[in-house]
């Protein structure tokens, strides 16, 4: 209002509304307005102003602006004008006129921290952004970062030092020190003793790699931060003269380093891992208390994003350690030149590529050294493997192929062929039960069901090579200890694998062999064949695992009893092929017919297997014992062996029984197995019936010689029950 | 000022202080000051409130707040007390006082703006600060970064949804689906396709998986939100029948939900991963459009992070990959039971405890089974391993440990040396030169020098032992190609390690046996003892990187000067034995001279390995002309085998001869390695010259054809300088 305006001069305060902000709190704390006059009669007052302009102060009218408890400024009216000072009247004026020049320079003050915070808030959403866009390392990261922010953060220039993170040196470099021939390293260090060597500097206007004496650097203000960890406000350069800046132009820009403001990148392990340094505020001021609270809040962030680099670096290394050692599985395991020369018999050592010779002639010759399958039984369902060697069932296995048809349909060169059947077999553990016998057990099964079993004719050549090949595969380098197992010993297989743990191991190992041109049998498949191969791999060796079985039974129950009344075979064959998951389902049966199939076989064979299916669980129940400290269930306790007749009996009726029955009914060619099945269970009733025999003995005579212990008791001394009689009659 | 204050009230501004931010922006900002009376004339009034009121509006005066172009509010005066209608004078005294109140409706609105920032900074730097602490899963991270932030919401309650990512289902699970047995889902889906069942919900008051009726989920609200990726603010529940808010308090403690701020969390790849909700503004109001934002910015950032979590994830599953192969290595590389046994050579199939039998019986047993050194030669420098089967080599390693006496000393179990050695040999690949043979001369040769070459004396019993299998390990694993072609290949064996590639890979295999308790060869040690054999493998297996050999070249030859003036035996061993560093850079040469100690074998010896070291220099350079498709340099090119004699003189001479040479004035024993040595340089020098002078008659052939060309050009028919010579002429 005009009545305010003449004693003081109120566009004094917007004259000075940036100093507002720079004075420090804690002096003005108790300032209440107050006049000075005589100006030389206080012991207060200072002429440094009057000297620096020649003014004459005479008298002042001050008053602080306080925001609450804060105070924001200082207004003065300085000389009255037509008095020798100011008086009551005036001194009254002017604390009413405060009130509103409070009002303003709050608005102010305010107004400068929302764009403060807005800035800040602005720096952390993009620097996020940046830092969650993907994984890096450390120098892409903070670069990406501060460039991406460099707008709200009000500089002309910066640049980012990051440090050597190594610790330790190596030994051979360190020899010369330690024998003395060469001075250790006195230069600055970080206070968790690492050297301050920048490994690199990033400036925008920089190359990456800049030389030490780049101008960023050669003051010694970044070596400073990264050795003490000290944020660094340097307000004016130029009065400086503990760091050496460069004072002339730093490049042919023109560009002069007034202020700089310097901070410490420290990770969430407080560690020192850089040092980024801001040159220039835009507005040619020094840096503030909230320049440096905003960069601050940056660098803390970048800080801790180097969880994000570190974690980037920790991936490639495990990742480059499981390439590594998946190398060298692959090698330990692939069959040797001379194990592939033991089948195929060729007169020179063979190690030669497959597309260098005629496969016609290779077939003749791998033929003829691989038996034939009416020679060995493969095409019966009674096959005993028990009586041929390791080498001759990978012969046979070769064998199912040529039956099959597509080893030339689909042109697997023989040498693949023979050194991926080699290689599965040495991918099988040579432990109890699930080794390769098992392994080759299951492949032929499903050779047979195929071919005896009449299956076939429901798929077509591709299908069938795919199905025995998983057959072949489904339990490789199985460990002999069931899926329960590996969750309780928390095995890095059940952590990787959610569930069906092992049967996922085996799918993958399987498709390793896929994946390596010179064991991959599929070679030759065009895409599309080839992703159907690898999908009846999934189907069909994730369906062993015996706790999907009861999701499956109905859903095959009902196809078979589908399929049961059609008179015509062409119409079952259209119901079942024209219908993939009816395939796939009737797969997935077979593959649990496969790999129970030892159920099914003559009992002078099953009554074997049993027992080694049995010590295998035997050995778990010991380990479950030993290392889980655990009771093993009935079947894996070697104590309750004498149960597995019954147990076997059980088995029978409640999971196998189902399988071959069906099957029986679906093919009356399959029938053999059925037959096999109910034949064992005779027997194994007949020792369950023994041993049951033997237990109802035991517990007879138990029970008898209690009883006659209980007469003796009554009859003879009376004993405790004697004498409590004796006390109810009293 | 007081003038003012009569027309109009004051603290009107005061008491809407709050609504004045709720005004939506558009609809004012052609507002001006202005009058409407009376009202009934007026066709823009509005008698809304005085309907609710009762009031009655005779005449109003209002005008806008404005911030620059944006409007901040309104401020009204109704009703003319002492008139009936607002005069010119109110209008402009009104117009004045507005002046006033936009100063005082600004700082309200700048301080409200300030303070949101402030949260906003403060909701990112907290949550920041929890993301990066570390990694973690999904779960626990924004369980962490929510609790953490919780008083900068300035809700009551809040609770976040997390969505199953999984996108595809089982296939034996789809099934029925497909066979139509199961009617697919028909629920929510998110914009991408997923099922939006929530997994798992996280709220401050509830449990972590709290049932689909929860309170928190039954309104629908988050699942909208996930479908459709909406913000959505529900500024009055009571009101709302789109959803089922739950009408009566949730729980005990009262709560009744008023308002509800739900937004999706969006991860970098844009899919939905979660929705938070935000219940009951503290204040009691709605949440405004600044609440979204501090929201939106936390679940933005919250987003983003799943990088983590994702990472988190994907770095264990590496790991647990990494771990599954690295067993199955070891499983395929150790020597089997059958293996151990061919060499043990027990009468019962050996597989039992080592504590379990009495050691000395089994040593006894063991040196039985394998020749005594003298028997083969295994003291001498000169020994050959080209008449022994690799079998026997196992054995004669195991024969070195003996002659050494570290075996019973440090109570090394029969079986498990045997078991140890059998692996390693397994570890090498059959490659040409690389391979068994070399691992085994290697440790031979080392097992010679401090015997026969009685460099022993400086070395305690634990480091010849360490010495000696450090040695036998030193190439374990090698792959035929050097360091150069792993980094040109950029193998993952190159990525993982910066320098000496492939002795990393030796040293960490070498590592891997001593993890692995039943092929620990130094199982009985104390860990001070162990610690010494790991540093000693480092030391050892690192030096046979030839890169670092001019590293270590004159501090070894140091040694030798210091040492070849002192007369007495004592003092040399001291000046080693006493000083760690000299003892490692003898040993560390020690390991260069085994080495390269095929050159110094007898002539028929090195002619013969000199080809094999030269044909896998031959095959790593067809390999870079295939696969790389880069020229080898002239010792790979198998082009230039001719020039083979003349590289060997150059890599005696540059690289050899002062090994062996020093050797040889350091401990006159050695000399026989130098003989052997300068033998072969003479043989070598010897093939050179005759190529060379065949190289020369060539050489001397095409000039002196060349010469009797040019003769018989110029002599003959003149040719084009005949010609040339005839137009001089003319």
């Amino acid at each position: 209002p005009s009545c305010c305006s003449k004693p003081i001069r109120p566009s004094f305060i917007f004259r000075t509304q940036i100093k507002i902000f720079l004075i420090k709190s804690e002096s003005f704390l108790t300032l209440r307005s107050e006049t000075m006059q005589p100006r030389t009669s206080n012991p207060r007052f200072s002429d440094f102003v009057d000297k620096q302009t020649g003014y004459t102060t005479k008298n002042i009218l001050a008053a602080p602006l306080m925001n609450g408890k804060d105070p924001l400024g200082v207004v003065m009216a300085i000389n009255k004008v037509g008095g020798n000072e100011f008086s009551k009247a005036d001194e009254d004026l002017f604390t009413k006129y405060i009130t509103f020049a409070t009002v303003i320079a709050l608005q102010h003050y305010t107004s400068y921290m929302y764009n403060v915070e807005s800035r800040r808030s602005q720096v952390l959403q993009w620097t996020a952004s940046k830092v969650f866009e993907e994984l890096t390392d450390i120098e892409r990261q903070f670069h990406k970062a501060l460039y991406t922010v460099r707008t709200y953060l009000l500089c002309e220039r910066y640049s980012v030092g990051l440090l050597d993170m190594t610790k330790e040196k190596e030994f051979y470099d360190e020899w010369p020190v330690k024998l003395g021939d060469v001075e250790p390293y006195k230069g600055p260090k970080t206070p968790d003793g690492r050297v301050t060597d920048f490994l690199s500097h990033l400036n925008v206007s920089a190359s990456r790699t800049p030389p030490v004496d780049h101008w960023a650097l050669v003051s010694g203000l970044p070596t400073y931060v990264a050795e003490n960890g000290f944020i660094c406000n340097m307000m004016n350069v130029a009065a400086d003269d503990y760091f050496t800046f460069q004072k002339e132009a730093v490049d042919e820009s023109g560009f002069v380093i007034k202020n700089v403001l310097s901070l410490p990148i420290v990770n969430k392990k407080e560690e020192i891992v850089g040092v980024a340094t801001f040159f220039n505020r835009k507005d040619g001021k020094p840096f503030d208390e909230q320049d440096e609270q905003i960069t601050e809040a940056l660098t803390q962030f970048l800080g801790w994003s180097v969880l994000n680099c570190d974690t980037y670096d920790k991936l490639n290394r495990t990742e480059w350690r499981r390439e590594i050692a998946a190398e060298m599985v692959i090698y330990q395991t692939k069959a040797t030149p001379a194990e592939v020369q033991q089948i195929l018999n060729t007169k020179e050592k063979f190690d030669m590529n497959p597309e260098d010779c005629d496969q016609r002639e290779m077939y003749k010759l791998l033929r003829a050294n691989i038996p034939e399958a009416k020679d060995v039984d493969l095409l019966l369902f009674s096959f005993s493997d028990l009586p041929v060697s390791e080498l001759d069932l990978i012969k046979c296995g070769i064998r199912c192929f040529f039956e099959l048809g597509v080893v030339e349909k689909f042109k697997v060169p023989a040498e693949v062929l023979t050194k991926w059947m080699y290689t599965v077999r040495k991918g099988y553990r040579d432990i109890t039960y699930h080794n390769w016998r098992h392994g080759f057990n299951v492949g032929q099964t499903m050779f047979c069901l195929l071919q005896t079993g009449r299956l076939r004719k429901y798929y077509s050549d591709l299908d069938a090579f795919a199905m025995v090949a998983a057959a072949f595969c489904h339990d490789i380098d199985h460990r002999g200890t069931n899926n329960l197992y590996q969750t309780k010993s928390t095995s890095p297989l059940a952590k990787l694998h959610g569930s069906s743990i092992l049967e996922r191991h085996h799918l993958d190992y399987s498709k390793t062999l896929m994946a390596e041109e010179s064991v991959n049998i599929f070679q030759s498949l065009q895409k599309r064949q080839f992703e159907t191969v690898q999908h009846l791999h999934d189907v069909c060796i994730i369906a062993t695992d015996l706790a999907l079985y009861f999701k499956k039974r109905t859903m095959f129950q009902k196809i078979v009893d589908a399929t049961e009344p059609m008179a015509d075979e062409k119409e079952a064959i259209a119901y079942v092929s024209n219908n993939p998951i009816r395939k796939e389902i009737i797969m997935a049966m077979m593959m649990t017919g496969c790999d129970l199939s030892a159920i099914t076989k003559p009992w002078e064979v099953q009554s074997k297997v049993a027992l080694m299916v049995a010590a295998e669980f035997w050995e778990q129940g010991d380990l479950e014992r030993t290392v889980l400290d655990q009771q093993p269930i009935p079947m894996m306790d070697r104590n309750k062996s004498d149960e597995l007749p019954k147990m076997q009996c059980g088995f029978i009726d409640f999971v196998c029984s189902f399988v071959y029955k069906e099957f029986s009914r679906f093919h009356k060619e399959i029938t053999p197995m059925f037959d096999g099945l109910n034949n064992n269970r005779v027997h194994w009733k007949e020792l369950a019936d023994i041993y049951q025999a033997k237990v109802d003995a035991i517990e007879n005579e138990r029970k008898r010689l209690e009883e006659e212990q209980a007469k003796k008791a009554t009859g003879e001394d009376g004993g405790e029950g004697g004498k409590s009689k004796t006390c109810t009659i009293f």
